[in-house]
């Protein structure tokens, strides 16, 4: 299930708003096929694992990270496959979150006489579809907050100089979550001041994510670099943006979104839009206003905090979280299932906020702990 | 050694100016000696280890933290000793520090006939004194910068709550080091605001250190619970200060200590004066105004940052340290040599301000590569 696990997380942020599975079949010992989802429309991983296993299926135990689907959607169900083919044993990570579809699979395969095992490493295997479950679940993307940080909380110098913070392998992890995410979402601030190109740059090609600015006034430059592909690119606006200048966007193939009157643009309802327009997961670059906004919005998921060794003074210079927080110190916004990691000289502190995602969507409690296993 | 090490490590904070100090006697494949400098003016490690081992000494092996001393002080010279003892090798692991005597005793063991090794686990006999390898170089005390920080780089809500920002492991860990101090700095408006007793509470009975109060104006008041033992309280200010107060104070037992005319305290004079009174390590216990000034002073050795997992909001809540940075970000201050340690919920970030002592005195740079080894 481990290696099934792997041949999943291989494919993070290629399946779009599908999850990411993986399978191994094993006979008399021996691996004889695996496969992950590598693409939404295309073979999910139990098909691809029975096709390479062939003849050797028969009798044959599948370790599935997620639990067969039962429906037909772009493909057929996976659970008439595994039974077609004569597998004996199934054992499954964890089940379908999507309520409608929920134990489907497994009650189908029980009724062809297989015998199903639930439950399998299945704090893993719920964690690796975090985005996906918060998506199915709610219709709204999962977000991850993702900023570089100096040891006293700066995101630039009090001139605003920003650029390095971090070093090079934190940048390099940077680009990663960018091809792991739907879409990137940055504030019309950092697209004036930065300029950035907002897209996957790896040693090895990536995918680049949708670009997403919130920029209530339409201040963004129409030849800003953002926009070279323009067609990939959501601005979130309000009703106070100037509809010619709209217009001139959309002319480049920009999606202009009004999401409430203003003056600010309504993150809630903007969330809304965007799981309706298929985004499952967004990574949100900043800066500090959009941040804190988001935050105090409770529309963070995730939070990952890249901290360079340095220290660069308080007086001016711009926080990671500009929002008034609370009074008292214990009401502050904590983090829970807190993991750190270290890129070259740097470190990244991942955690979830309380009360938010942490519970449901990433494993911390497993979802089909009802289920017998 | 490496129980030398333990043995020496155990009485940071119990030898006052002296530096910490192991020694274990081997004879025939057995410890037949081990012993550690405990307090200032009492038997150095050598001599405890060496009345321990009694007659086994001859033909011993004696592994020691520190070179022996040569001359005398408060005790008789440990290389007499050793010699007196019919020791037959001495391992050290680093020279005296001190570069009036640094060799001497080596020299002294080497021409009684003593094999004498050097150099064995010396990063770690340095780092273990780095505040004595400081104070007997410059004369000046080995400053630590303590300080609980939220994620977002903050001491405390916009409202300055600030109890508790870290979890009660944290809090442990900080009497820890107060008890391995030789005294305690903090800015008045702390005390104003706070008024903590700055002692060391521990399960076990710890060491009080001694306490600094930086009040340029003399705005301390004279039932401010930190000056309950007023005869360990040193309060630095400035010729602006107010004579009669500085009189009150000093008739509760206060040392009031002017450093310069004002308005604010001469920090670096205030170092010398405090290296004169005998104080060889502070921690320095903020609030942000005395953490940023003693860091752009480059006051500071050592930074110890105690992170509890919250996010308080960066608008109007004070910054751990405030003073005004750098233009550029590749001008910020830069910690060398960071470690990590988990308390609790919370982690410390101890680094060592580059350019400062982090080479010279805690072994990033071992002192005696020119010796035989």
């Amino acid at each position: 299930m481990q290696l099934a696990l792997n041949l999943a997380g291989s494919a993070t942020g290629q399946t779009g708003v599908n999850p990411v599975v993986g399978c191994v079949v094993v006979h008399g010992g021996r691996i004889v096929g695996m496969g992950a989802h590598l693409k939404r429309g295309e073979g999910h991983a139990e098909v691809l694992a029975l096709n390479m296993a062939g003849d050797q299926a028969r009798e044959a135990t599948a370790y599935v990270t997620l639990e067969p689907c039962s429906h037909y959607g772009r493909t057929p169900p996976c659970c008439d496959r595994l039974i077609a083919e004569g597998v004996s044993r199934v054992v499954v990570a964890t089940v379908d979150p999507n309520p409608l579809v929920s134990g489907r699979g497994i009650e189908r395969l029980r009724e062809a006489g297989i015998q199903v095992e639930v439950g399998v490493l299945e704090p893993q295997a719920i964690a690796q579809n975090e985005a996906f479950n918060k998506s199915i679940l709610t219709g709204t993307p999962f977000v991850t907050l993702k900023t570089a940080i100096t040891l006293d909380g700066r995101i630039a110098t009090r001139t605003g100089h920003s650029r390095w913070i971090t070093g090079p392998e934190s940048r390099a992890a940077v680009h990663t979550l960018r091809h792991r995410h739907n879409a990137i979402m940055v504030g019309v601030d950092t697209v004036l001041s930065d300029d950035p190109e907002l897209t996957t740059r790896l040693t090895v090609p990536g995918i680049n994510p949708t670009r997403i600015i919130v920029d209530s006034k339409l201040r963004v430059s129409e030849t800003a670099r953002v926009l070279n592909d323009a067609a990939a690119t959501f601005v979130l606006t309000t009703g106070r943006a100037d509809q010619e200048k709209s217009e001139r966007l959309q002319e480049l193939g920009v999606e202009v979104i009004e999401c409430g009157e203003g003056p600010r643009v309504d993150l809630v309802k903007a969330m809304s839009i965007l799981g309706e327009r298929g985004i499952g997961s967004i990574l949100l670059e900043g800066g500090g206003v959009l941040n804190g906004a988001m935050l105090e919005a409770g529309l963070i998921d995730k939070v990952m905090l890249f901290y360079a060794p340095v220290i660069v003074g308080g007086e001016g210079s711009p926080a990671a979280f500009a929002f008034s927080g609370p009074e008292e110190m214990s009401s502050a916004l904590r983090l829970k299932n807190v993991t750190m990691q270290t890129y070259g000289e740097d470190w990244c502190i991942t955690g979830y906020p309380a009360g938010r995602a942490a519970e449901t969507f990433t494993g911390a409690g497993a979802l089909s702990d009802k289920e017998d296993n």
